[in-house]
């Protein structure tokens, strides 16, 4: 029975370190990017009439902070971000916080979301988020903390891509 | 102990779930966009002086094709991409394969890979890919088949996002 029991748990942790690398990989990729660019490069558009690299960060961080109160950990830290950089599309809002104040926001956020992700144990990923029903969780157990964390990563990705463009013609 | 044996293998099935369905979310989302757009579109840079959206719907294709061996499925399909696509930069090989030919092979490489991904077991995804030694294995068992998977499908988010940009302004 132990025997089985450290299999489980082994095998639990292991998905979880799996999913959480990825999440770094990209995130740090971003944070990297982030430091690389000013913040003149930052107010220009990714591409010709497309979202400015501000927006995209802001957008970003609006929805990594949307994770305090998904996955359970408390109170989200900038909920004024969801209108400007996420109900709203880009160039619609007037007046935006800073490109000082966004980097501060986004490192914030990082740094705290790692210390929480790091304090969950590999149980508490496969509970249900806050925005899922006990019914549909009962019949879809896939959609918990952690495929939040998947799919978060994805979008991350798809923006990274994005914001990539910013940046000098090698990369 | 059957108990046990059968968390552990719920707890498997669920994640390797929860890891082919972001893959296949990510790769459902790249098919849909490649038919929404004319081999003109395809042919234009993704933004000034970027990838075209030929190149990268080959790079993506080349690099997935390469899951074949990475995973143990078997030969590749479509080696002479990694030329074109992989070891060169876009805009360096004078003779691309065409549109046409280019939206076939992104779609047999496709259907191939989710039958094949249908086809493994949950345990088959835990086991090393072949471009890890046995030693390596050992100390980083997180570097297994689904890892590439989950690595792979960031990769196809980020070139997502940028192929986005062939599209229409809304998107």
């Amino acid at each position: 029975m132990k025997t089985q029991i450290a299999i489980n748990e082994v095998g639990k942790e292991l998905f979880v370190k799996m999913v959480l690398s990825a999440w770094e990989t990209q995130n740090t990729r971003v944070s990297k990017l982030l430091n690389s660019l000013s913040d003149e490069q930052l107010s220009m558009e990714t591409a010709p009439g497309r979202n400015r690299g501000i927006y995209l960060i802001g957008h970003l961080t609006a929805v990594s902070d949307g994770l305090f109160t998904l996955l359970g950990w408390g109170e989200r830290l900038y909920p004024q971000l969801d209108a400007p950089f996420i109900k709203n599309p880009d160039k619609s809002v007037p007046d935006l916080p800073s490109a000082r104040e966004i980097r501060e926001y986004w490192n914030t956020v990082n740094v705290k979301i790692a210390a929480l992700m790091n304090k969950m144990q590999p149980d508490d990923w496969f509970a249900k988020h806050t925005s899922i029903s006990e019914e549909d969780f009962a019949r879809e157990p896939h959609r918990n903390k952690l495929n939040i964390v998947i799919n978060r990563t994805n979008h991350m990705s798809n923006h990274l891509g994005q914001l990539i463009y910013l940046g000098k013609k090698e990369e």
